[in-house]
């Protein structure tokens, strides 16, 4: 029998996750694999998984089916008219592999029972390995300190969850309703959870034996306790923060300042975004989460500061549509003033989907090599690499593609 | 005494040749290098030639003062205020070495006589190098079919020019005014010539034992037999035209989308450009040869034909500044339809003298390193690279970068 | 018995009439009549005919049926999914009054067939008034030299129209294909027919007592031999050109800079489209009527002529999308220069549709008035509005406001 | 004698003053007069006052020399080179009806104060008139509440001015440093102040027996009781907020949309801009001054609120240059979505400096025809114009021809 890899989505019922498993399908079904850069032939050979072998279930507060999420994209243009119908099937599959986000009265035990969805997902699908990838709604900035694994485990046992929060949706509400055990005052503080839910779903995941990616600029991964517990449990994570729009435009248009020496003066942003996305970002709080991790590409990839701003509107009629334009201003030869502007339109979620198919299959032959702790060699796909500070484009896919061929 | 470098350009008193000369004689008052890619910390200890140890000469057509066309520039918010004063001295100097391009009866006698101008500036100057860079008004296609070296010089020999084209200003007018011995029907046909005003140029300085670059897209050095010319010499030369606006910015954007997977389904474009080289490629049998080298960079990079015009409008009003729009329509995941425009607003001039600055310091040290032959390395600098099909920006730096520190 | 009011589309299979059509019935269904501007309360009071009493039928060369028509648009996102079984029964209702192009071997009797065409509509469906609105493929340009209208009919039933042509199609190969008696060398000049298609259809109108309103920047009713006929025939006339793009843009724009004096230097257009009009227009020759309206906005609204061009670029997968960019040079106070650039993206026939609506309500209303000759009130609907020449958009919207309440 | 016109500028060192100023003295030397409305033939023939014959004063808390400024602005790219020497003679004598804010213990003796410059000025320049013109710096939005003109005066009396503030530099930080008489806890708070600087200044145009304008958005003529005082000494005022750039635009784009009835779904723009207005809206309480009545303007134009946010950025290194980027989406027939966008690059400045002298020309006029109160027909050069409500610019054109050739 053919081997099998599980992809679990923490997010499984949101834009990113519904466009990932549909287009998994309708791929399936033949629909050309647009976006997908592990088809390109230069990937061809290294013993990835074929799409039609993986096998998606995961985590959601929400309970909305599938196919309602099918129908909405589906209205929005986000996917094509008819294939609600075509991949009915398929839809029905994933479903039942679903799980809403269990109950639990400390974060160690919720830590528990989250592994222990993952591991049945497993077991119940026959799967060689499983890798999971966070896709759930952008969380605000989170502040750990633990010095190691022990303190760490010490504080999630001690963290006791109020019921009305149980699950952990994440959102800018999110940051309140948790306890830590002794606090008098209760949950209002963000501070007093071990970690937020992105980690614990990190945790989740290592102790059910899976690879972790986080898509999203949350925290899951960046406190270093929780890659410590990656690598005691021998196990590759990466991220963060997909670059499939505004940012990804910056990471060749910055290089190509920077390599003909033209001094970027300023360098302003606004982007306009509607959805289920959109509607988080428009918290700042969870706002801010993803502005650090826009504002680290352009400092790294120029080599300091510039002045600009980068706002993030949620419009509301724009759907799953998403307009960035930026406007740079940079000076030539004897300080001539220039700009550059650009306009892009895009759709998140099926410049997202595709991706995040990558990244099951890559992360599945990270796992098949024995690899672990950070994958570096992911930095192509996010604005904010784990233990990379590269962030030319072109220089981080002929990274991915040496990896991948390296064997 | 320290050893001096010449640089000969092909079109001394044009835009970019005057905003090179000024240029470096600011550098050497203080002003930082701006655009210039040599002076930065990847370049430093390979024994580049120092910018202050340039000397400039060259051949035009025109007799415009240097400092007129300073003046001019300055006008036009190329060259900062007050400049022109600043660098008197270094424009009279510059002046002194500039000639009117000389009279001939036989293109074989004009090469003959640009090359002895050439050994002469280089004699009077002491310099030990010297690079010709051509920047001359971009000519029109022309087609040269020779079997061989000795075929083209029976040609040269054979070719007589009539007086009113003597000196061959190239122009959408120049391809007429050329005789061929013995036609009586008279050079209204620009295939009477035995090469173009270009083509005869790089065959002078190869005469003159300097290395040759062609900054435009005019035939020059396209023709295999000028080539093997070079390689007689044992010269190197390298070009062609320089990409400094629109096809800069095509050179990492086509990149991405090839990268990411994502299918371009059409890429348009418009410049809109003022200034000599606006007036020049105004006719459009001129903006042939430009935009046959635009073209080819999108071709090549995206791996096939991709629908879409590009447009060159002459906009007097403008002078040297020049705007380009491109709109890019691609399709991603399941076939969703997005758009990525840019707007770029440059001084074509300002971006390209920095330019003329590092071709003329590389080119030296190929001459250094006994280089001999076509300098694919160079390709960073150009649309149409000399024996090169990389056209990716990122990948054309490292490549030029791994050259320069090689040895 | 409530009137009713018939609507004659030239060209009724395209995608202006098809959209026309749907969308009228999309209205008896409920949607909300964006675009349509007679029903904005300022239009109402006036006696114009609702949107439901109006029937629509026409010519067109094609016979592809309306509902396959329908299916392209809904798929190409010009019409909303699910619209084509909503509106069966209408569509069905449309076809019975669709007639392909008659045939006839003389202009003049070809006249008279089209004109029995409409009469038969009339009686057929007991219509109170018809309309004649032209949204047939623009035609070439085409001159006209008849002293008077005894001269026109003497060439109408001098011009022979040879077999493969007749039916008139208009398009770039349409100019072909017609015989004037006693012409041995045939068709192939378009001199040759007496009158084009368009101006044939206005003709036939007049002849069925119609009034006829053109969509188009065809010749129609541009030679004032055809409106001459109109005056003889006690009918109103309008046109020419609709404006829904750029142009519309243009014309809110240009007026805020004369309004300001700020004179502007240049203006630069690039339009993209796809779609069965973009292929049309691809063919430069038809392109040629299309551009003349288009400067002519231009260059009454800023007193004269600025430099800049306008391209209209077939971009294939654009469908019926179009896409402009315009780029506005001006100068300010003390010879600052400034600039405007817009981006225009939207769906033409969605933006034309409403205006063809609107342009039959009012039409019958001059019908119902008495209305004789030129309707130059009608001017905010067009790119070259007939016997006028204020091209300010608020200006044309008070006029227009001004014609409907003024009784 | 010939009759003289005085312009007093409250903020007569700011870059919009000095642009003025430079620009009249300009045009008194042949500049072509670009940007000012006054000057083109609708307005000839109605008795404007020569701009030759208006002479420039007014009051600033800054003393950096004119000339300096002028130099700045040159520097800048705002004025042409050379015109600082050309105008040297008229700088000077503007320089000579310069004055310092004057320092006061109450706001009533403050308002004294300033009337005696301005009456000064009237006297010792023999003018027939005097037009006070708000060209300060914006001020945050002030809550003002007196039932009558007799409350007001007697809290002018009651507030005591702070010695580090006497002289009321409008700013961010001015809010603060004015101390009511009797409140010990001091002038932290701006409502204890009677009225905001700008306000004083309007009284003491009154007082002088100046007609008022303000061109920025700042308290000054807001108050009813402001508006009483212009009435009770029986003359006119105007304003507010001259529409220069992006709400320009939008006040011809939004009319396009209402009468094409095509629904604006939101309407987003983003305004980069350096300068000292941009440091000032920097502060996001200044701006806030600012938002309120640009956003007036699409609420009014539209019937109703649109989402959609105006973001002002300070971007130091655009200088005096302003670009604002607006993106319009729009539905169409049967919902279709559409788009516009736009990119506006002005010098705000030079955009503003031909409409102070436009409406010290204007206001001069209304003060010879006798005007009293409010000057709506002025409603074309504002985004908040006193007591009116019509926004669409060619509305607002005709509007103002009417008026000056009314008599
Ligand atoms: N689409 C892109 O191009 C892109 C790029 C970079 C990052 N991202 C990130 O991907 C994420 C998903 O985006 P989307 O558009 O699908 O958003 P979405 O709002 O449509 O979906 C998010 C889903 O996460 C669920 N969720 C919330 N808290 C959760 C928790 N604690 N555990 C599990 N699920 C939880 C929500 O119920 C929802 O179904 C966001 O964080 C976004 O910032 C997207
Ligand atoms: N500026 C850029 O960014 C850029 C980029 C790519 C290519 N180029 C090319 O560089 C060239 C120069 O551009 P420019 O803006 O300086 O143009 P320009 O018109 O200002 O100058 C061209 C000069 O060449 C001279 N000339 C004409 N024929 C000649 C001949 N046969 N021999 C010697 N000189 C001759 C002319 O008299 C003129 O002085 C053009 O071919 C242009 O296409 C420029
Ligand atoms: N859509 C807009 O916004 C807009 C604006 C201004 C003008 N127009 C004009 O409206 C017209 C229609 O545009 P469209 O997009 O529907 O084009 P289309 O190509 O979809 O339709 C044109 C139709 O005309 C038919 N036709 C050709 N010759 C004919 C003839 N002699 N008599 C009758 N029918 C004939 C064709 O068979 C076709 O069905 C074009 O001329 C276009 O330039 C459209
Ligand atoms: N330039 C435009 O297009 C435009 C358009 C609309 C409104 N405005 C408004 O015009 C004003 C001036 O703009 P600017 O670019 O000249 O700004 P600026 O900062 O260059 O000048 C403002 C001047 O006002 C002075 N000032 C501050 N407080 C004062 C007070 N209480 N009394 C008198 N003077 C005072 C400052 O010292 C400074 O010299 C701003 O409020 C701006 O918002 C300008
Ligand atoms: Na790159
Ligand atoms: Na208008």
């Amino acid at each position: 029998m053919q081997r099998r890899v599980g992809v679990w989505l923490f997010g499984a019922r949101g834009s990113v996750a519904t466009t990932t498993v549909a287009g998994a399908a309708a791929l399936a079904h033949g629909a050309p694999p647009a976006g997908v850069v592990t088809e390109q032939p230069a990937f061809a050979g290294a013993g990835l998984i074929p799409i039609d072998r993986l096998v998606f279930g995961g985590h959601d507060p929400s309970d909305t089916p599938l196919s309602k999420q099918v129908e909405r994209l589906v209205a929005g243009g986000v996917l094509p008219p008819g294939l609600d119908g075509l991949i009915a099937a398929e839809l029905a599959e994933t479903e039942r592999n679903l799980v809403v986000l269990p109950v639990a009265d400390t974060q160690d035990e919720l830590v528990r029972r989250m592994a222990e969805d993952i591991k049945a997902f497993r077991l119940r699908n026959d799967l060689e390995h499983v890798v999971a990838i966070n896709v759930a709604s952008t969380e605000p900035p989170y502040e750990v300190r633990y010095a190691d694994l022990a303190e760490l485990r010490e504080a999630l046992k001690a963290t006791r969850i109020v019921s009305e929060e149980r699950g952990g949706k994440a959102s800018g509400a999110a940051e309140a309703g948790h306890e830590a055990a002794g606090d008098a005052e209760a949950g209002r503080e963000a501070a007093e959870q071990a970690l937020p839910p992105s980690s614990l779903g990190a945790l989740a995941a290592f102790e059910a034996g899976a690879a972790y990616v986080d898509f999203t600029p949350s925290t899951s991964i960046r406190p270093q306790v929780v890659r410590d517990w990656a690598v005691e449990r021998q196990l590759p994570y990466g991220g963060q923060d997909a670059k499939t729009g505004e940012t990804l435009v910056k990471s060749v248009l910055a290089p190509m300042f920077t390599a003909r020496a033209l001094p970027v003066q300023a360098w302003s942003g606004t982007n306009l975004l509607g959805g289920g996305d959109g509607a988080t970002l428009a918290d700042p709080h969870a706002a801010e989460s993803k502005s650090v991790s826009k504002e680290r590409v352009l400092t790294e990839l120029l080599g300091g500061e510039v002045p600009g701003e980068v706002h993030i509107d949620y419009v509301d009629p724009l759907g799953d549509w998403k307009t960035a334009w930026d406007h740079v201003m940079f000076s030539g030869f004897l300080g001539v003033r220039m700009t550059l502007q650009f306009t892009w339109q895009g759709c998140d979620s099926a410049l997202a989907a595709p991706l995040v198919l990558d990244l099951a299959r890559l992360s599945a032959l990270a796992l098949e090599r024995g690899h672990v702790g950070a994958m570096p060699f992911l930095g192509f796909y996010f604005k904010d690499p784990v233990e990379s500070t590269e962030h030319a484009l072109t220089r981080q896919y002929d990274e991915l593609v040496r990896w991948v061929q390296e064997c």
